[in-house]
């Protein structure tokens, strides 16, 4: 086998854009979850969500080594990201355990669905890495679990419900934001869509996934 | 063989504590260094602390998984040294993110150096178990290197020096009150050590560790 064939292939601008945003993602999460632990009620809580902060690192530094064999430094790929991503965790800053609960939920979902339906546009080798780095941390069973019992109470269920919507519409907000700047990752996203109607129908299904997953926390 | 002796050997109460102050050191450390990632300067300084966090809840686990096959949940055995953990860090509560450094690596290398002289008094299986929590998680060279650059202002160096032989006498003050409490963890330390005069000649081996840990660090 010749160098060149041993040598992982060349990774386009809007491959790049991605695994940047996933990086950031991770790294946000890390920091939310590790702030959540922080507040957590009991002890076991406080491990469970620092355990899940830790995974998010794994999944972090599973990036960072695919993007340096690419010659690419992972800093490099998520500064473009730094800027949207951590402006919507300005405007939906929690104001309770619950909301925190529900913004990781809904926000780890929203991006998930998102980056699975992108991962069928991309070679085997990334597709693989985004969809395990897709793989849940344990949070969501969690959440669901906290959540729900917490919304025998109408009043807390009701606010917790527009707090979802809101969380909806920011995370579109920025997403649309990132893309409009992006030219690789709109490349990607219109290519592997096929056209306008394939992006809508997109916003259609993940808006219907959105929708389950209030859903499943008792939401909605 | 026996169910019995397939059965993990029952576990002492000096030793249960022991894996306990363990424990929440590890989940008080990824507390910190979370913390300390989001002020970090650099976007490669955030991901390099958060990674160094996430290795901490997987020293963590260890314990965990060790406690729990002897019937003991982590949480029971972590319980007493919530509180002691919790007033050395409020009582050194960093003001700078050198400061912040400077702790993590004194404080992790203070623990670490008393861990390794009890971790002979135990039997092989927990000993092992000790010594794979205490392997750096890579923030020592991290440490070493920027508070050396931060040194070159002597006022900043003389600043750190002070803020070093602090944490040192915060850390006995706190380790003597845990000891104290501690019935199993004080036999543990007196059977180990032989006598007043072994304890006497650990701290003395600590306090000598310590100094050559703050020349390395450029200080004292």
């Amino acid at each position: 086998m010749s160098e060149a064939e041993q040598r992982p292939t060349a990774v386009s601008e809007g491959v790049i854009d991605l695994l940047g945003v996933l990086a950031y993602g991770e790294l946000s999460a890390f920091d939310r979850l590790a702030e959540d632990a922080r507040s957590a009620p009991t002890l076991a809580g406080r491990a469970a969500l620092a355990s899940m902060a830790a995974a998010e690192m794994g999944h972090y530094g599973l990036l960072e080594r695919h993007l340096a064999e690419r010659g690419v430094p992972v800093e490099q790929a998520m500064a473009p990201f730094v800027r949207p991503i951590d402006a919507f965790h300005t405007s939906t800053a929690p104001k309770s355990w619950l909301e925190s609960l529900v913004k990781a939920y809904v926000g780890d979902g929203l991006a998930a669905d998102f980056y699975r339906e992108v991962a069928e546009w991309l070679d085997p080798e990334t597709r693989e890495l985004v969809l395990t780095v897709l793989a849940d941390t344990g949070h969501s069973a969690f959440a669901e679990r906290e959540v729900r019992a917490a919304c025998a109470d109408r009043k807390v269920r009701d606010r917790l419900t527009l707090w979802g919507r809101r969380l909806f519409g920011e995370a579109l907000t920025q997403a649309q934001h990132v893309v409009a700047e992006r030219d690789g990752l709109a490349e990607l996203i219109i290519s592997g869509s096929g056209d306008l109607a394939g992006i809508a129908a997109l916003f259609k299904r993940m808006q219907s996934l959105h929708g389950r997953r209030m859903q499943a926390l008792g939401l909605g």
